[in-house]
């Protein structure tokens, strides 16, 4: 209502002689603009009219201290340096094609790189936790999507359908349905819970064309998805071993400035929630109890939950100081209605009280590796490092030698490159600096004599003579522990 | 013709008292049949009416020798017991849901793992043949498939058009143009060709639905693709290193029976083909020079190439005895026309003379699985395996060896399960089969105090006392060397 009444309400400012149609407010006197700085320049014709005479706009900002200003200009270059759209282009990680369309990147070579080391660690991890892997087809019929409520409440976010000879098809919006038909496409055991179903997911959304920028809103994403299917009395631990995941995840990726949201219906408001009020009650206490447990930071947010369930969200501060939430965790009381979902217990018989967990930790690919061009400013650790290291060759004559360690390091599972141009050492180091590639190889004369290699790190440090086994053993262990520091003596 | 003149012209076979309508020929008389045998019955209503009386319709099949006979049989009964779908289903690899779509299956978690190793395998092997990853859309801008041809010319195979707030999209029936962006997404060099970009690249077929059967025709499709962009010098190292890579890949998986069919252009079809004869006659040489160099088995099939150039499909004979394609590789003199590609050559000079080469070597992970369904019976080899080991016990006071040793083997990187049920050993040693699993496990008494393992086979043989060091060793090179013979002693 205040955006409504500024519009409607006129008011006039006046600074010496400067009389202005404005909103304001301005200040009295410029002598209470304590910081200030001029930002660019930019020109207009007055009214607007290219027959008139250009006019200079001059763009600034002003802070009460010197420090607030100099936080606003730190944070506005680091996000100009950090912006994915940039350093996603500079590095090669992904394209996007007016042919294709605007929310349709593709992943080049090196941004293919990236996003499998990701998938491999989701692997990894959620097979370690016990997760079966599966594949789902992209669309399905429309009675599905009636079935799982998608259609109509959420059609105006979906792909237009396609009428084929057997049906009306949509690509799906999310996975959760199939998941669904796969969980009921046997009879389960009590034995089968928890059953965890696994998979990158690709979903489809029909966001409007003008706001789809970059990879952090598109209209095809890659979704980091399982679903859990449990008893009640299972929730808390599959619960625990979902949040045990994220810190796991997040440490691993250096994220730190984070904390969880648990969001909580309203037993007032009767239209925006499920009328479950004992499962509402009970299971938003295990997940309080849970984050209690592990002790970790959390805030409560009342009336904020989905229809079907209490969530968690982790919330994280970029290191540009945005709030953001990355990985979600829904409570599901509504789908085993809808699904039928059910299982035989000990005594034979069919029990339908089965919970289902939404959970998503590595978001979907195209936010996430939006955020770790921003959280790295392109300088990805060794093991995510779509080149791991660049060999140079001081001159011609180290050419041979620079390409059978090539080779070599290829053959060892290196993501590797060599510059053997006959271009000064500095012009190659910058070069290889502007790919961030973490390590750089430096072959001379004294190197290629004691068949050493000499590594300068992105920090500008350079470790000298390290033999080349040793580099080796040394280099996979960083890549295989994930280590962002590359000490090799 | 033949065929619609056989429905024109009316025939009347007469064998003893017996005349009938019908196409014939008939034998003269019965002592003609040398070999024949009833193989099922059904019933039908005379006239097709319920009100009449039920008859019994007998089937039955005759051969001029017994040994066709017995042959027909043998695969018959082979053929019912390979059926992918009927083996698909058993071993849990797939499911079709009608609430999706008939040719839209899912992989379920055994399914998944042989997905899985097959994209682990190609992804291994294309990166040693110097292949880049990259992955596209699935869906494009109307303009994008006007430009590659395939609309309107291929229009009734693509999925209906989805209309957007910014333009007409469509589901992709083909990863090329998309990869062609990626070639032409920056300005490319001579040092650069040939530049091998690969995906496993999801299509979709609007295939009718009464024509969708299992994993075999789908309408939603992974493909084992990839496109090399090279100049006329560079065509022939790039097919010889593909036919390799095939027979490599053949020998892995156990084709034996295999050979390559060069399909050539016709200068006489002016319509069918490209107007490009020297380029036509040019790589026709060149592939049969490869072939002929290759020393492999070939024929030549004149006026069977594409549109845009010739093309090299691998025809395989199946263990049923059907001839197959599996593998195709296929040049291309239009796409750049299309597409503008071109590179600089070392002189500076752009040079449109583009020749790109499509090739799948492992088909579409749908029809792939089918066939390896079918080769292996479902018994597929270790490395492939959803489960590659289950430890039964031979009774409870075995069952904490055999959980941990399950927990060991898992570690250890195997796909394990155990089977402590308390169920009779022959029981278990069924289910075991009945889920081709290639490794049984057993722990007795001797082998729990010994702290050994003895391994039962498929082919029904038992292994004992084997150290689980070494079968632990042994095991995970048999894995890592794709063997199919499991010698632990």
């Amino acid at each position: 209502m205040s955006c409504i009444k500024s519009f409607l309400s006129i008011s006039f400012y006046e600074t010496g002689n400067f009389k202005d149609l404005c909103k304001g407010p301005h200040v009295k006197n410029t002598s209470e603009i304590k910081a200030f700085m001029l930002l660019s320049v930019a020109g207009a014709y007055w009214k607007g009219d290219s027959k008139n005479k250009m006019l200079t706009r001059i763009y600034g900002t002003a802070f009460k201290t010197e420090k607030d200003l100099q936080t606003f200009l730190f944070q506005r270059e680091e996000a100009e340096k950090r912006n994915h759209i940039k350093v996603g282009k500079e590095l090669g990680i992904f394209a996007i094609n007016n042919l294709i369309g605007k929310g349709l990147p593709i992943w080049l070579p090196k941004g293919n790189i990236i996003k499998e080391e990701i998938e491999k660690l989701a692997k990894e991890k959620e097979l370690e936790a016990g997760y079966q892997r599966v594949t789902t087809p992209h669309l399905a019929k429309k009675e599905l999507f009636v079935q799982s409520g998608h259609l109509p409440y959420y059609e105006d976010s979906m792909y237009p359908s396609m009428r084929m000879d057997d049906g009306t098809y949509y690509l799906k919006a999310m996975n959760c349905p199939l998941h669904h038909l796969i969980f009921n496409h046997k009879l389960r055991s009590y034995r089968e819970l928890p059953l965890r179903i696994a998979e990158y997911g690709t979903c489809y959304r029909n966001e409007l064309s003008g706001t789809l920028t970059g990879l952090l809103r598109v209209r095809m994403l890659s979704m980091n998805d399982a679903h859990i299917y449990c008893t009640k009395d299972q929730i808390e631990e599959e619960f625990l071993s979902i949040v045990k995941l994220i810190q796991n995840y997040y440490k691993i990726f250096g994220f730190k400035d984070y904390w969880f949201r648990l969001s909580k219906w309203n037993p007032e408001n009767k239209k925006k929630y499920i009328d479950q009020p004992k499962n509402w009650e009970d299971t938003q206490d295990i997940l309080r109890k849970v984050l209690k447990k592990l002790k970790v930071k959390f805030i409560e947010a009342d009336d904020e939950a989905a229809f079907y369930g209490p969530k968690v969200d982790v919330q994280f501060k970029t290191v540009l100081g945005r709030e953001e939430t990355i990985s979600t965790i829904q409570l599901d009381f509504l789908a085993k209605d809808r699904f039928n979902l059910q299982y035989q217990d000990k005594d034979g018989n069919m029990n339908k009280d089965v919970f289902v967990i939404h959970r998503a930790p590595l978001s979907v690919h195209e936010r996430f590796i939006a955020f770790l061009i921003e959280h790295y400013a392109g300088k990805f650790p060794l093991w995510l490092a779509p080149t791991q290291i660049r060999i140079l060759s001081l001159t011609d004559r180290y050419k041979k030698f620079v390409e059978s360690l090539e080779k070599e390091f290829r053959k060892e599972g290196l993501r590797v490159e060599s510059d053997t141009r006959s271009e000064s050492m500095s012009k190659k180091i910058l070069d290889s600096q502007n790919q961030k590639i973490p390590l750089v190889g430096v072959i001379g004369d004294k190197e290629q004599k004691a068949k050493n290699i000499s590594i300068r790190t992105l920090d500008g440090k350079i470790q000298y003579d390290i033999k080349i086994d040793k580099f080796l053993e040394k280099v996979k262990k960083f890549i295989q522990e994930k280590s962002s520091v590359y000490k090799f003596k």
